[in-house]
Protein backbone atom coordinates (compact mmCIF):
# COMPACT_ATOMS: atom_id res chain seq x y z
CA UNK A 1 0.00 0.00 0.00
CA UNK A 2 1.65 2.71 -1.12
CA UNK A 3 1.70 5.85 1.42
CA UNK A 4 -1.27 8.02 2.17
CA UNK A 5 -1.96 11.44 3.57
CA UNK A 6 -4.47 12.29 5.94
CA UNK A 7 -6.14 15.82 5.67
CA UNK A 8 -7.24 17.63 8.87
CA UNK A 9 -10.95 17.24 7.93
CA UNK A 10 -10.26 13.32 7.18
CA UNK A 11 -8.50 12.41 10.26
CA UNK A 12 -11.73 13.77 12.16
CA UNK A 13 -14.17 11.74 9.61
CA UNK A 14 -11.60 8.74 10.71
CA UNK A 15 -11.52 9.12 14.07
CA UNK A 16 -15.72 9.20 14.77
CA UNK A 17 -15.51 6.44 11.97
CA UNK A 18 -13.23 4.96 14.57
CA UNK A 19 -14.96 5.22 17.69
CA UNK A 20 -18.41 4.28 16.21
CA UNK A 21 -17.19 1.10 15.53
CA UNK A 22 -15.61 0.45 18.52
CA UNK A 23 -18.37 1.44 20.53
CA UNK A 24 -20.71 -0.88 18.28
CA UNK A 25 -18.37 -3.52 18.46
CA UNK A 26 -18.04 -3.26 22.02
CA UNK A 27 -22.12 -2.60 23.18
CA UNK A 28 -22.61 -5.73 20.51
CA UNK A 29 -20.00 -7.78 22.99
CA UNK A 30 -22.15 -6.68 26.17
CA UNK A 31 -25.70 -7.63 24.84
CA UNK A 32 -23.94 -11.15 24.36
CA UNK A 33 -22.69 -11.13 27.78
CA UNK A 34 -25.57 -10.09 29.17
CA UNK A 35 -27.60 -12.88 27.37
CA UNK A 36 -24.77 -15.89 28.25
CA UNK A 37 -24.66 -14.36 32.37
CA UNK A 38 -29.00 -14.43 32.43
CA UNK A 39 -28.60 -18.13 31.14
CA UNK A 40 -25.37 -19.16 33.71
CA UNK A 41 -26.90 -21.51 36.10
CA UNK A 42 -23.76 -23.69 36.37
CA UNK A 43 -19.74 -23.29 37.03
CA UNK A 44 -18.88 -24.40 33.47
CA UNK A 45 -20.96 -21.66 32.35
CA UNK A 46 -18.09 -19.19 34.35
CA UNK A 47 -15.48 -20.57 32.18
CA UNK A 48 -17.79 -20.22 29.14
CA UNK A 49 -17.92 -16.52 29.54
CA UNK A 50 -14.80 -15.96 30.31
CA UNK A 51 -13.31 -17.93 27.36
CA UNK A 52 -15.59 -15.75 25.29
CA UNK A 53 -14.51 -12.77 26.80
CA UNK A 54 -10.68 -13.32 25.86
CA UNK A 55 -11.38 -14.08 22.82
CA UNK A 56 -13.42 -11.32 22.56
CA UNK A 57 -10.95 -8.61 24.35
CA UNK A 58 -8.02 -9.87 21.74
CA UNK A 59 -10.48 -9.12 18.41
CA UNK A 60 -11.49 -5.94 19.68
CA UNK A 61 -7.60 -4.75 20.39
CA UNK A 62 -6.55 -6.23 17.23
CA UNK A 63 -9.54 -4.39 15.56
CA UNK A 64 -8.92 -0.98 17.00
CA UNK A 65 -5.82 0.10 16.26
CA UNK A 66 -5.72 3.35 15.54
CA UNK A 67 -2.00 4.34 13.75
CA UNK A 68 -2.77 6.08 10.30
CA UNK A 69 0.22 3.78 8.66
CA UNK A 70 -2.62 0.94 8.90
CA UNK A 71 -5.90 2.97 8.99
CA UNK A 72 -7.49 1.46 5.69
CA UNK A 73 -6.49 -1.87 6.09
CA UNK A 74 -8.20 -1.40 9.94
CA UNK A 75 -11.58 0.24 8.20
CA UNK A 76 -11.29 -2.61 5.63
CA UNK A 77 -11.79 -5.24 8.22
CA UNK A 78 -14.38 -3.42 10.08
CA UNK A 79 -16.42 -2.67 7.13
CA UNK A 80 -15.96 -6.96 6.31
CA UNK A 81 -17.46 -7.62 10.28
CA UNK A 82 -20.06 -5.39 10.15
CA UNK A 83 -18.68 -2.17 12.55
CA UNK A 84 -18.70 0.17 9.99
CA UNK A 85 -20.81 1.14 7.13
CA UNK A 86 -20.08 3.40 4.52
CA UNK A 87 -22.00 6.33 5.46
CA UNK A 88 -19.62 6.27 8.59
CA UNK A 89 -16.79 7.09 5.81
CA UNK A 90 -18.55 10.57 4.44
CA UNK A 91 -15.66 13.47 4.07
CA UNK A 92 -13.02 10.44 3.14
CA UNK A 93 -11.35 11.71 -0.09
CA UNK A 94 -12.04 8.96 -2.96
CA UNK A 95 -8.74 8.06 -3.07
CA UNK A 96 -9.35 6.76 0.78
CA UNK A 97 -12.61 4.29 -0.17
CA UNK A 98 -10.76 3.20 -3.12
CA UNK A 99 -8.22 1.40 -1.10
CA UNK A 100 -10.67 0.11 1.66
CA UNK A 101 -12.34 -1.65 -1.65
CA UNK A 102 -9.13 -2.86 -2.51
CA UNK A 103 -8.10 -4.23 0.81
CA UNK A 104 -11.58 -5.48 1.39
CA UNK A 105 -11.24 -7.86 -1.90
CA UNK A 106 -8.38 -9.50 -0.60
CA UNK A 107 -10.01 -10.21 3.06
CA UNK B 1 1.55 -32.16 58.89
CA UNK B 2 1.62 -35.67 59.59
CA UNK B 3 0.36 -38.25 56.99
CA UNK B 4 -3.27 -38.21 57.59
CA UNK B 5 -5.64 -42.08 56.14
CA UNK B 6 -8.99 -40.93 55.43
CA UNK B 7 -11.58 -43.73 55.10
CA UNK B 8 -14.01 -44.67 52.93
CA UNK B 9 -16.56 -43.11 54.87
CA UNK B 10 -14.24 -39.96 55.32
CA UNK B 11 -13.83 -39.54 51.55
CA UNK B 12 -17.36 -39.59 50.70
CA UNK B 13 -18.05 -36.73 53.18
CA UNK B 14 -14.94 -34.81 51.96
CA UNK B 15 -15.68 -35.33 48.82
CA UNK B 16 -19.62 -33.50 49.28
CA UNK B 17 -18.42 -31.18 51.48
CA UNK B 18 -15.66 -30.08 48.60
CA UNK B 19 -18.18 -30.34 45.93
CA UNK B 20 -20.22 -28.20 48.00
CA UNK B 21 -18.11 -25.02 48.71
CA UNK B 22 -16.71 -25.48 44.46
CA UNK B 23 -20.48 -24.99 44.34
CA UNK B 24 -21.11 -22.34 47.12
CA UNK B 25 -18.02 -20.27 45.37
CA UNK B 26 -18.91 -20.71 41.50
CA UNK B 27 -23.08 -19.65 42.66
CA UNK B 28 -21.27 -16.37 44.26
CA UNK B 29 -19.11 -15.90 41.56
CA UNK B 30 -22.53 -16.25 38.96
CA UNK B 31 -24.37 -13.96 41.40
CA UNK B 32 -21.59 -11.23 41.20
CA UNK B 33 -20.86 -11.44 37.25
CA UNK B 34 -24.65 -10.97 36.86
CA UNK B 35 -24.59 -7.66 39.44
CA UNK B 36 -22.22 -6.18 37.21
CA UNK B 37 -23.62 -6.96 33.40
CA UNK B 38 -26.86 -5.20 34.67
CA UNK B 39 -24.39 -1.67 35.40
CA UNK B 40 -22.32 -2.33 32.37
CA UNK B 41 -22.73 0.15 29.77
CA UNK B 42 -19.11 1.28 28.43
CA UNK B 43 -16.44 -0.72 27.02
CA UNK B 44 -14.12 -0.40 30.38
CA UNK B 45 -16.65 -2.33 32.08
CA UNK B 46 -16.37 -5.13 29.83
CA UNK B 47 -12.67 -5.07 30.78
CA UNK B 48 -13.68 -4.55 34.57
CA UNK B 49 -15.77 -7.86 33.90
CA UNK B 50 -12.61 -10.14 32.29
CA UNK B 51 -10.39 -8.76 35.23
CA UNK B 52 -12.64 -9.76 37.70
CA UNK B 53 -13.30 -13.27 36.10
CA UNK B 54 -9.77 -13.51 35.53
CA UNK B 55 -8.54 -13.03 39.50
CA UNK B 56 -12.09 -15.51 40.42
CA UNK B 57 -11.12 -18.69 38.24
CA UNK B 58 -7.76 -18.25 39.41
CA UNK B 59 -8.79 -18.64 42.86
CA UNK B 60 -11.40 -21.23 42.42
CA UNK B 61 -8.77 -23.53 41.09
CA UNK B 62 -6.80 -22.50 44.09
CA UNK B 63 -9.01 -23.37 46.32
CA UNK B 64 -10.50 -26.47 44.85
CA UNK B 65 -7.15 -28.91 44.64
CA UNK B 66 -8.67 -32.07 45.43
CA UNK B 67 -5.60 -34.54 46.68
CA UNK B 68 -5.80 -36.18 49.86
CA UNK B 69 -2.24 -35.43 50.81
CA UNK B 70 -2.97 -31.59 51.20
CA UNK B 71 -6.60 -31.81 51.86
CA UNK B 72 -6.87 -30.44 55.26
CA UNK B 73 -4.80 -27.29 54.33
CA UNK B 74 -7.68 -26.40 51.84
CA UNK B 75 -10.18 -27.34 54.04
CA UNK B 76 -8.89 -25.01 56.37
CA UNK B 77 -8.49 -22.25 53.42
CA UNK B 78 -12.32 -22.63 52.59
CA UNK B 79 -13.72 -22.72 55.72
CA UNK B 80 -11.69 -19.29 56.03
CA UNK B 81 -13.14 -18.03 53.32
CA UNK B 82 -16.63 -18.69 54.21
CA UNK B 83 -17.27 -21.73 51.62
CA UNK B 84 -17.44 -24.23 54.20
CA UNK B 85 -19.22 -24.94 57.35
CA UNK B 86 -18.31 -27.03 60.24
CA UNK B 87 -21.91 -28.98 59.32
CA UNK B 88 -20.26 -29.91 56.07
CA UNK B 89 -17.21 -31.86 57.75
CA UNK B 90 -19.65 -33.85 60.24
CA UNK B 91 -18.58 -37.79 59.82
CA UNK B 92 -14.84 -36.62 59.78
CA UNK B 93 -12.87 -37.70 62.74
CA UNK B 94 -11.78 -35.93 65.56
CA UNK B 95 -8.01 -35.53 63.79
CA UNK B 96 -8.86 -33.94 60.69
CA UNK B 97 -10.93 -31.35 62.73
CA UNK B 98 -8.31 -30.92 64.90
CA UNK B 99 -5.80 -30.48 62.60
CA UNK B 100 -8.43 -28.23 60.23
CA UNK B 101 -8.33 -26.00 63.34
CA UNK B 102 -4.29 -25.89 63.47
CA UNK B 103 -4.31 -24.93 59.92
CA UNK B 104 -7.34 -22.26 60.55
CA UNK B 105 -4.81 -20.37 63.23
CA UNK B 106 -2.01 -20.58 61.01
CA UNK B 107 -4.22 -19.19 58.02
Amino acid sequence: MNEINWSKSEKVVARRAFDTAYKRECDATIAKLKEMIVKATKPEHIWGIHDYLTEQLKQINRNHDYRYSILIFVFARLFQEGWLKLTDLEGLAEDKIEEIEKWLKRC
